[in-house]
């Protein structure tokens, strides 16, 4: 089905039932679009941050991971520019004291003083203060010491962890260029949320890399990451021609950046941000080298020659690809009269690649189906399922998006063999218990 | 060597230099104590928690993972009492201002108003304010409206989450008692920091789970879980005789606790908590439905009781756990007249399992060595490295913990066969570069 087409509710409906992703706070009536990853969901989000680490990671030998710290010394936010200009132009209506982003609609189709614009909040028309700025580090106070109180943020992006840290990471391990520091972490931003279910919330898992490059590579490196990016995006299930390049405009680009496009997935609620590659030149490490006083240049091994590398950026927002992939790999079809919901997710990243069924709880089936259940949670993402009707369970695991569905039936006592049933095709086929997890393993490399 | 004769120095001092762990905001002189994982550091870190939630979610059917926001409603942290009594009793010095923990030596050995205690900072006689109550958790403002600017938390323990959304996570998985609800993720406690390199900083990464039971099983269940902690750091290198179980006294222990015992490791500053096993009785999801209103207790499937389930929490510290597996890791040793560090880490931990190394960087070596190394890559993780001699590039491996060097040399293309170097033995066998993978799997087999 065409994925524009499909509401999002009946997204944010199948994730709540069927544990994907719940509200978060909810029995207190929740707190600002804050969502809870569920059992089904914290799988999915675990193989898509391990999907991204092994491919852009583990498999090469150019890049390094680290993880810092989510607190730092504001500093590094003041040398950023994230205190003077991390921040949304928001109004505020002087009537009902809600503030609203002057970029987004209804006041981006129009200029100040918005005199014809009701409130969205209270409908009172034209009432609002000058557009000001609103910075979107969330701000919190350190300290012991009553008379010292420090405020800190919260970090508002991964990257400036991977700039501060350049200098320790090129002196433990001698990279040559060209080589990136990568990071997965959550970050926080203090901005209006206008829902779309977990597409922009407070605080949002990214992943991410800085690969520093010279100046006269950025534009081949360029290029090569953003289609290394689309290869990515189709290994775990959302194909190129389901992604849309938007070229950033010039006065749209953050300050530090001379080229920046972003990778758009059409989703219910428009062409949105899956993620982006940007070129920041060499802004970001001479800038710390000059707000710390410290050298933070690179040397090059050979002629000695020291200079501050050029950076392309590279960043996928997790929680967004995560929602991204439900609505690429939902499905409906009828099958014998009725809905079939399947969710078609890449055996990769489905939260469980097999599920073993045995075809009612007594003690014939469920001895040989638990064995063979723990045999294959050692090799794959495994669930087991004895409950309800087959019909059901094999319901469930559609819409879980279970690729494999091994039934263990009373005929597998007689023959040692069992029923494996394709998620996307429904077809079944008879296979010896012994061969199963080697069947298994020939398809999951197959989808690879 | 006993390790709590080691020097913490001596391991903070490996860990920058071979990029393990690196000061947090460093080129601003840091910020109290945080730490940032470079990129060795940030491989142990996820194999730990890897090999923990393999261990402790993955191979087992009764747990079920979650991943819940950081920032909750406001309420949950007035319903779980940590917005009263997440505290630390505290003096400041009237002189200097600084605060210090009540609890913690020097004071802890004395009674108020310590007349007789110099202050640790400043040296000045017995100025103390009387002992107060100070709250850990950190604040932060959410809000895009000036009026209505809400006060909300970074969390301060994992396992609210756990509780909030108990009655979502049975709904969406229909698990059966006894099970668990299973959390890995960072914390935060705006606590003094007195230092010991990662032991106690102001966030930190935990792995947690809460496991509900019926209240006639908590003794058993208590002591089951505490075998199985002390079976997995076995697994991970830690052996149960480093370990030491240390029971609460119950005026130690937490207010919902009616059991707790530490389970402690003996760094060079002392017999210091790694992780512990709590039994929270039924005292936190009966705290929600009473708060909440609303019935938050478990149906049993077969009689239709309804009741609160109680709970055995069994949590470890991820950020200590790596320095506690650095610390019983780290050994020396005088090989032909010279000192040789070597960290004896376990293969499913260490950073790397295995690192290809060509004598030389000529390319007759290295067209051999480096599509090995991307062939190993796909099955453990792997270094490649061809700088430096030979001798400082296995003492690097060493000092990093890497079990298994693989070296190309000029033979090899006669003999089509490798140099594999074991770590601990320094022991070297030829073996076929084909039969390469399935030499190192077996290793790592017989290791698990």
């Amino acid at each position: 089905m065409r994925k524009k087409d499909l509401s999002l509710e009946t997204i944010v409906t199948l994730a709540k039932s069927r544990g994907f992703v719940f509200p978060g706070s909810e029995i207190y009536g929740g707190l600002a679009n804050s969502w809870d990853y569920g059992p089904i969901g914290v799988l999915l989000k675990n193989h898509l941050r391990d999907a991204w680490w092994n491919f852009f990671v583990e498999q090469r030998g150019d890049m390094f991971g680290i993880d810092a710290a989510i607190l730092m010394n504001p500093k590094v936010w003041e040398a950023s520019g994230h205190v003077k200009n991390f921040t949304d132009p928001m109004v505020e209506c002087k009537h009902c004291h809600k503030r609203f982003r002057v970029d987004q609609e209804p006041f981006s189709n129009s200029t100040a003083p918005f005199a014809d614009i009701p409130c969205p909040n209270c409908e009172t028309k034209g009432q609002y203060t000058e557009p000001r700025q609103f910075n979107l580090l969330f701000e919190t106070e350190l300290g012991s010491v009553v008379n010292e109180k420090q405020k800190i943020y919260l970090r508002g992006e991964l990257a400036q962890a991977m700039f501060v840290d350049f200098k320790r990471v090129v002196d433990a391990m001698h990279p040559k260029l060209p080589f990136g520091i990568a990071q997965v972490g959550r970050v926080f931003r203090n901005e209006i949320t206008p829902g779309n279910f977990t597409y922009r919330t407070l605080e949002f898992d990214l992943m991410e890399f800085e690969y520093f490059i010279r100046e006269a590579e950025w534009e081949a490196s360029f290029e090569y990451w953003v289609a290394q990016m689309k290869q990515w995006f189709s290994r775990i299930g959302i194909p190129e021609d389901a992604l849309r390049v938007r070229e950033q405009a010039p006065d749209e680009r953050a300050h530090y950046s001379k080229r920046t496009v972003d990778l758009e997935y059409e989703t219910p609620f428009g062409w949105k941000e899956l993620g982006a590659v940007a070129y920041r030149t060499d802004f970001d490490v001479k800038q710390h080298a000059e707000a710390s006083g410290l050298d933070l240049r690179y040397t090059d091994p050979h002629t000695q020659e020291k200079f501050f590398p050029h950076v392309i950026e590279p960043t996928v927002g997790l929680t967004r690809l995560l929602l991204f992939a439900l609505l690429e790999a939902y499905d409906e079809e009828e099958v014998n009269g009725e809905k079939r919901v399947v969710l078609r997710l890449a055996p990769q990243i489905a939260p469980y690649q097999v599920a073993v069924l045995p075809l009612s709880k007594k003690d014939e089936l469920t001895t040989i189906a638990k064995p063979l259940a723990d045999q294959l949670r050692q090799r794959m993402s495994t669930d087991y399922d004895e409950t309800q009707s087959i019909g059901k369970r094999y319901r469930r695991q559609d819409e879980i998006g279970t690729p494999w569905c091994v039934t263990v039936d009373f005929e597998t006592r007689n023959d040692q063999a069992v029923t494996i049933r394709d998620r996307d095709s429904m077809q079944q086929e008879r296979i010896p218990i012994a061969e199963v997890p080697k069947y298994l393993q020939d398809k999951m490399l197959a989808h690879s």
